[in-house]
């Protein structure tokens, strides 16, 4: 059959033809001991935090890195490329485990109805990472909302630390998109029944602990994260922690499970940890450190990604991620498609399928902002075209050339098609280019330098803007912040992830903006100074026609609807 | 070492210190195929649903019905029975499976600290047991969750099917003690942030889809039962249904693996199936048809156990449970302690370790009324007296002397102090008396009698009482009821455990009481009408020093706390 004529089947179609190894043979084959993991079933695994103790002698193998260029309506398929390209290292002979993130059920049941790569380049059992998976997000759901109810519960029954019920700042969480729950009141019914106060649910990859347990190095280091967090303030206005209530024990306990990282396969039978979702603007964005750390011991490179654009997610985990974990990354690859860089150069989703080449030239400035970026922090890159079949010759060829012309290692990736035989390219060049480039990586800013001095690099470096402004709120929360000795964390910046700007319409390479910080949110816990620009979403909402309708399960156990 | 200078250990030390058996060879002696069992860790698996199915020409075991006298704060120890007794069964050399309900998050961290047995009666690992075990509830509340976050999106996007949001019957479920959250208002927040509106949370083991899960014999059960429940009415007052939602398939697509029963094992190894765990007041407090259905296939004998004493627990199973699972007991144990039997009759708890013949006395009354429960059922029965450190040979003597008066079989349990072997008296005459009595199980009402009808029959035979009263909403509600069709579920009646009554105070056995029906509730997806008696509580609340206060994690993740 020639390509021309070949059936397309959807992503559940391909997943359901794999043909798995059971998760032992591929635990064996990282030179996994049988007491190193617990089996989920018999495709998922359970590899023990302890391992990377066990590993501490061993070399590191190369972290690669792949980010993308702004995120646009016609997707770029990073986790495709993620995982087609550590499927093509195994494929050139170069030991590689992937690193991904866990999907989140809210999205899933919305709008995505998946998030596990595509085509040929999947991790598997789709279904299971799809929906709950080995109950991590569960057990943060649990944390999350048993230390709401501990913090209730003890201004009902006489609230000892005088806490002031307007001044929490510790929310609820469920894992599911549900906007009726993002500004609630509770408490009511009368004396029996708690206090009345106004709360809000935010999504469960919103959390901190969901941050805090991505950071994590060990159970010591999650407990004592736990005990810092921050949940409310006193009639006295002093902070009030986790350690204050006294539950980071069974918080701990609550997580004891969820901490260590999970092992799947892709459809190639390529190891693949998938392990902790944080968003990539309110918290980090990066897969747990500790599935980063254990799976760079276990081969000799380690392929992760990082939520949305370069202007969030890589920068974080080059900023914070690389901090909290100790990791000196090898190389990036930033991800574009024709289609994407199409719409960056100002065309709509509808006219995709047409050959512009003015649009697609716009485009990539976009890609060129991130390309910056990237040489900001001193590290090698890559730029992996990810291939679309609309592409046209004509300008599959334009970018190459302006990858040619401008320095910049390109290739193309037909992994979505092709699997690991169509990233070959893409992973001899990125083996080429941590073997044959200098690696100067460094994070953008000292801790030590001030919280303005780290936005401003961050959005003079990265986003291209021209500075920041901080609400008169923002100001006051500064204070604070200077006051509790929070002001030597790194900064993560809750922004869309549509624009280089904080203005979601502002695409392509918008020039001469600021950045409104209308508020600072400190979570002490996780170690980072959250700003929050523009109207940053902390719970979706569903759509009108949400992915869940076309959801089934048959007689069979088989199921539909995911993709 | 004598048991009088033996040091007396907690459960989870004893728990830490039991030699498990892997899971696989648990299944193999069950003579289970690799095919029908999946692993979840090294001691714990989920049996699919469909070997129910295949096992179908095989001969249904003996099913063991154990319950208790009313509930005190003495603590009966109906778990410990009932996983001693299995333990018995097996050393006198009868092939027996236990099947038990899975604990909730909320009354663990709460008061509880765990519910997986006692002594050396456990089932194991309690740990993880009393934790997420193998994500069942956590896949009920997202389920419960996903179907409020559907339905209030439904009214958002346009509110095609006219629901009226003042009558809304769906509340939000999370498995913990919450009292803040029992009255809330959603939606707040203006216009992008749903509609406004009342709404609560309940626990989740009182989820109608908890019910529902451990009522469904397979998949297509369940789907069909979930597209049943009923969420909210319409502005003209019509009965709005989740498969008015369409969303049926994305809620079983949730539950697929929820629905496969949990398989650890006893400290002595003896198979166990942990299954569900839907409340025995607003629900019908059994673990799943499902596992009981399995075991009865897998053993010669299946134990299995009800919530709280036969007025609620039991009579829902032999009710309800065995209407919808097509069971036949084959016997009932009663458990009572003399502790419990003292506070029946008058004694409080500090008073407990008096020897008190007269308040013993009185307290046979509790006894006798559930005895005669059982017997209006036509079921073979005995009394297990679960033996406490401090019972008196005299109180004993007591006991046993009532029940050889009145013709009861009885025997003496020590299994929290030594395992099956302390309960192999009891099991030697739980096989007598299956063997020698005759069986005239039925029900204790048809379908087709009137609402009414049940709901008296249930209070005069199992209560005790004298009849009922309906408030006027309860009057209103029961014309909707049967307009609807709904007359010919069972009933589920919602009392306090504490008393035969409605009234908790009313200890022992109360005479000549009416029981006061506040509301009736249709749960037309489990297919059962819950009468509200009483202030019945759906969320419970913590108490000013929740057990969780004491739990912990060590560096080597050793858990305390728990027990």
């Amino acid at each position: 059959m020639t390509s021309s004529t070949k059936t397309v089947k959807s992503d559940i179609e391909i997943a359901q033809e794999a043909v798995l190894a059971p998760i032992g043979k591929i635990a064996g084959g990282l030179g996994l001991d049988e007491e190193d993991w617990e089996p989920y079933g018999r495709y998922k695994a359970k590899v023990s935090a302890d391992t990377l103790k066990k590993l501490n002698g061993k070399k590191d193998g190369n972290v690669i890195l792949v980010t993308s260029i702004n995120p646009t309506p016609a997707g770029e398929g990073k986790s495709t490329v993620t995982v087609g390209l550590g499927q093509a290292m195994n494929r050139i002979g170069r030991k590689t485990v992937i690193a991904l993130r866990e999907p989140s059920l809210g999205p899933t049941m919305g709008l995505k109805g998946g998030a596990a790569g595509g085509g040929y380049s999947q991790v598997v059992p789709m279904e299971d990472i799809n929906l709950h998976f080995t109950g991590d997000f569960h057990a943060i759901t649990s944390a999350h909302n048993a230390l709401a109810a501990f913090l209730d519960n003890h201004i009902y029954q006489g609230n000892e630390l005088n806490i002031d019920p307007r001044r929490i700042v510790w929310k609820r969480v469920l894992d599911l998109n549900d906007r009726a729950l993002r500004h609630v009141i509770i408490g009511l019914g009368g004396r029996t029944n708690g206090v009345p106060r106004e709360d809000g649910f935010d999504i469960t990859v919103a959390s901190e602990i969901m941050a805090i347990l991505c950071l994590s190095v060990n159970l010591d280091d999650l407990k004592k994260r736990l005990s810092k967090m921050l949940v409310a303030y006193t009639y006295d206005n002093e902070p009030v922690f986790v350690r204050d209530l006294k539950v980071e024990g069974a918080l701990t306990l609550l997580l004891k499970e969820a901490i260590h990282p999970n092992l799947v396969q892709t459809l190639e039978n390529t190891p693949a940890f998938v392990h902790g979702g944080p968003f990539a603007n309110i918290a980090h964005g990066c897969n747990s450190v500790l599935a980063t750390k254990i799976g760079a011991k276990l081969g000799e490179y380690l392929v992760t990604e990082a939520g949305f654009g370069a202007d969030l997610g890589a920068e974080k985990f080059l900023d914070i991620t690389t901090r909290a974990g100790h990791i000196k990354p090898g190389a990036v690859v930033i991800v574009a498609t024709i289609r994407a860089l199409k719409m960056h150069g100002g065309m709509t989703k509808e006219e995709l399928r047409n050959e512009d080449m003015d649009a697609l030239a716009r485009g990539m400035e976009n890609l060129a902002c991130h390309i910056e970026t990237i040489q900001a922090f001193g590290l090698p890159y890559v730029i992996a075209i990810n291939h679309f079949i609309f592409d046209t010759d004509r300008e599959v060829a334009f970018v190459k050339d302006w990858c040619a012309k401008n320095g910049h290692p390109v290739a193309l990736a037909n992994v979505w098609e092709d699997g690991g035989k169509g990233g070959e390219q893409l992973a001899r060049l990125v083996v080429e280019t941590i073997e044959s480039q200098e690696n100067h990586f460094k994070p953008l800013y000292e801790l030590d330098d001030s919280v303005e001095d780290k936005l401003y690099a961050v959005i003079t470096k990265v986003y291209g803007g021209k500075g920041l402004e901080l609400s008169p709120k923002a100001r006051r929360q500064l204070v604070s912040i200077k006051k509790n000795g929070w002001d030597k964390f790194p900064v993560c910046i809750a922004k869309t992830q549509y624009s280089l700007s904080d203005n979601p319409k502002l695409i392509g390479r918008p020039k001469d903006f600021v950045i409104h910080v209308r508020e600072l949110k400190v979570s002490v816990g996780a170690g980072f100074i959250v700003a929050l620009t523009g109207s940053v979403l902390t719970m979706p909402g569903l759509p009108k026609h949400p992915a869940a309708l076309n959801m089934d399960v048959g007689t069979d156990g088989k199921v539909a609807g995911l993709f």
